[in-house]
């Protein structure tokens, strides 16, 4: 216990200080400098996570773990150091590889929980939204917006691995889950290639007339690699051309957007690609919210804090609210990225710090 | 003269309508009938324009008028024939159809007027927009937002036809233009087939991250007319399959969208595409607000006011507020309509009318 | 007629227009300059009409036309002598002066057109807005949105005069108008000294926790003179004291706001109040979009394209569409001003000139 | 450990378990249930905290502990007793006592955290925001909206008390904050009846025209009481009349809002203020999102989740998410609330329950 100034305690302040906690109180002067730091002073660290190892980790799980109904996923989260007896990425942010194994079946249910999931590698599996069978191939953005019914099956006789995104951390911390259980097997079984709100909504400008009203969450529930790759190389193009397009010196980056609004694809989460050129590298920005990376293909460096680290496919890494972190690429360097975003925008936080600005 | 209980007047009342007149003002009670209807009772009439006839015409003007600076467009308005003495198509909406000779320039200006072309046969011409050169081509709409220069360069030899959607009226009744003229050549003489509006924008549900505020207008200049059929024939087939797409059995339509808001394409101009089954017709319908229909493909007839007028690809027609309507296919038909939807929504006085709504 | 290059006319030309004219069309470029002009070329006129000449001509309609159903409202329009044949005051708005006798009764009715009272002096009417009676009395501003039903009621032997300001051009050019009569009488004879609407709305920064949605239109119906009062004075004290508050030294306002959106009172027009020191005055001014202006107390002058006016106490002037204009106070100078600016900025055409800026 | 189908560990799945681990993951389907319940299933529990003791221990601080700079703040913080090691009222709101003795200072600073003061008693403080001295009374909400200076003096000899409320839990924990000290006395020591912000903004349904932009935050930094008792005593008369204005029998009850929006003061934080009449009571609600009550007037009792609480003068009490409450009054009953509800609201996790509702 200590003073406002730092004075030593004398008995009645003991006395005081016990009987604070007798009624359920605390004093602010003794925790606001760690309650209220001069700036985000966050317990996540930043954090890699090599994907051969997640990898080969789903994979002995998908031998000895069957996928059913109560644990509902063969899902592996990554477990930030900094925030231990959690499986949470950063505080806000949940990321998992989840693992299905050929012809097996991840039951329906429904949650408050926005999620969605993105392919480094494999197709065979279908997520199938309020009983629309979704492909998920290699690149592509798969949605699961809050209180969608959703379950998965393998149609292959291949496992197949992706990464899952979720804001289970933020709606556990703010207490506004909900949860429901669904079919325990998907509700359409049939795996079409293009989904049936793909060909309601894919359509670049255009929306159907049968639904102008604004979403909350994107209508659209699968962004497809072969977009997202030629709107980067677009990108990349242009700037050759000397036009304005990137967002910095060899470094294109689309976010996925719903389309009812152009804003982000769901009120708590927002995704992002990014691509650089061969040799190209970010300033280092500082941000306030969590993020986390997922290199798609290529290689390079991420500094992180000022420490290097290097990243090939797959690699994950968790970049902390504030904390420094910029990309070097070696190769052309693609990565998917996600982050609470809109969750820091909505209410007001939104800071960026670039050295050299104002 | 009447006063307001129909009796007759008297010299007092003479003398008094007389000094209403001297001192610049005018009774209300007179008027208020005509002013304020139980109902839109508009000045503008339904009317058919015959694509051959307009045409036809338009290949006149290409023999006899040149195109050139001043009167900068060879374009040929369609006039109202219940709105005499101007080439208004309705009291918001310009159209007109617009001609340019092969090798052929109509020089560059911007006006605040919001503008677009949308092309129902031919190719060969750009419309170069902010200097972006825009291919024109069959079933485009290509957009010139308010305030954007724009010019186009027949790159053939054979003339293009097409026509134009404006918001003159409105914005000529509300005293709101402003006008600059621009290059007499276009500023790129380029022939891509693709924009540079369209390489950074035309990707579903994705958008740059160097553009991520919302725009009054949409930055794509370009909705093509491979995206608009797919999009339909989509909704057609999910129909088939028992999925709600339609507004209505057998009977698909789009909205083109500003990227950045899911929301019109300009702030005054809205703008679509259906397509009716052959043998599918639409309820009678009454709108607040005024539209202008062309038909792009196919055979039917529309109803207005209760009056069937045949259709064949090419003709145009103009809705006014409140008039009844309902279209008919004969063959599967194909419409582009753009109209002032978002004026009257903007400005709170939206209403629609099926028969049987409550 | 005229070729685009000036050239003279052939027999084939001639032919030419008389076809055009034929098929109801018409050529944009020979009217394009007309149509399209470098600024807006308003033809409404700028305008001073004088508070005693139509307080003068609205007594001797009360003697002369009784007020009742069909006529409705003993209402004296504006008309702009640029405006042959109409009584509109702009292309957008319609302002009159409306006399009731002494314990008369204007019938109730609605319609879709917007429309708002302001008074310049006298008290004893009530206007019944969906059946909740608002005292009119110096200095209010009173609301009658789009679809409301109202009546007014004279509980005093003596007249009283108002302005009142509706969208009525602008509703009757682009036909959205609605019209609906109501009772004979006023559905609610009391005359309480606050309104309903008043008790629940009229609190600073407070709302009933049973309206949460916004709306189209405030909800509040009556702004009270002692509070515009109190606002301007107390922009000029902090003006005084050296804080920011006024829009330009000397020159105070506010702008009457709808509380569930801190936006305009109503979707197509704007209502403020100014007040000028005496011995201020403003840069000159042009502005898109048009304004109609009454003095409510003081004198002074009003400069409109150049030319000096005098102002007196409830004289109304129109300000057109980019039409310059500024004030010179004599003594403190306070004035009522409304015009077309919800529509002019929801349909992005808004632009300030002011000399000297960029 | 556990599999998905509760079968024994077998030594495989133990090394999967220690292996999970060691590369700082964590599998989700042996923590599902626990992280994404049924129901929100909050670790705060319901809780009173009585104003006496409260008040007493503040006094006690006041004796023992100086104020001033690196403490800044002689706040006591509500700790909930489900959240141990923390003084956080519910996981998103900071609830606080504080206590400032005659003539003392709180010295200045600014933080990204949002706060406001509520007055139960006393007066003769000041907080100066931004350099505007607000004079705090009973019964007044003081804002202090993230990133804006302030600090609060003590101008007469006696001592007053308050409670604060922030973001500080959902800052903390979403890592968002940033802090700024300030000048160690109040910038301004004046002591003026009513602030400058009042002046400018505390005008019912009227904004200063040179402030036409919307705000994240209130502009307006104090809610007097005269207003809200006027704004509850106003819809009780009305539904005396049989006029709908409150939210149900009985129960009156305004949210302080922003002037320039219509929406919640700042953008993390709800504010209300209740009545009960005498003998009143509420229905059982489960809202998501979390609450703390105080007690301004009055008697009666609280039920958390079937819980009966006797209130008196002061008591201050928490719902936790989804937690069931109602209210009865035995005099009548005025309590101020505020709550998360705008970051459970923007963030699309909104839902309320009352018995009887579909």
């Amino acid at each position: 216990m200590k003073q406002m100034d730092g004075t030593a305690d004398t008995p009645e302040l003991v006395q005081l200080y016990d009987d604070f906690a007798a009624i359920s109180t605390s004093p602010l002067w003794t925790q606001r400098d760690d309650l209220m730091p001069m700036a985000p002073s966050p317990k996540a660290v930043p954090h890699v996570w090599r994907w051969k190892q997640l990898f080969d980790i789903a994979e002995r799980s998908g031998e000895l773990v069957p996928v059913g109904r109560g644990g509902e996923r063969r899902a592996i989260g990554l477990a930030n150091p900094g925030l231990p007896g959690t499986a949470y990425a950063t505080p806000t942010l949940w990321c998992a590889i989840q693992y299905l194994g050929g012809h097996e079946t991840a039951p329906e249910h429904r949650h408050a929980q926005n999620a969605f999931r993105f392919v480094i590698e494999g197709e065979g599996v279908w997520t199938v939204v309020n009983g629309d069978p979704v492909a998920m191939r290699r690149g592509d953005l798969l949605l699961t917006p809050g209180w969608h019914f959703h379950g998965h099956h393998n149609d292959t006789d291949q496992p197949m691995a992706w990464i899952d995104g979720l804001d289970v951390p933020l709606s556990h911390y703010t207490d506004v889950g909900f949860f429901e259980f669904g079919s325990e097997r998907v509700t359409d079984e049939a795996s079409p290639p293009v989904s049936r709100n793909e060909r309601l909504w894919a359509h670049p400008g255009l929306r159907p007339l049968s639904e102008l009203e604004q979403r909350v969450s994107s209508p659209l529930m699968a962004y497809r690699w072969e977009h997202t790759d030629r709107a980067l190389a677009e990108q990349l193009a242009l700037e050759d051309e000397g036009q304005p397009a990137t967002v910095e010196q060899g470094h294109a980056a689309i976010r996925y957007v719903n389309p009812t609004t152009g804003g982000d694809v769901m009120p708590t989460l927002r995704a992002e690609f990014h691509r650089l050129r061969a040799g190209a590298s970010t300033p280092v920005r500082h941000e306030v919210g969590s993020s986390v990376w997922q290199v798609f293909e290529g290689t390079g460096v991420v500094l992180l804090a000022g420490e290097e680290n290097q990243l090939e496919k797959g690699d994950l890494f968790v970049v902390p609210s504030w904390t420094p972190w910029s990309l070097v690429a070696d190769s052309q360097l693609d990565l998917f990225r996600f982050n609470d975003g809109p969750v820091i925008d909505k209410l007001g936080f939104t800071r960026t710090y670039l050295p050299g600005q104002a």
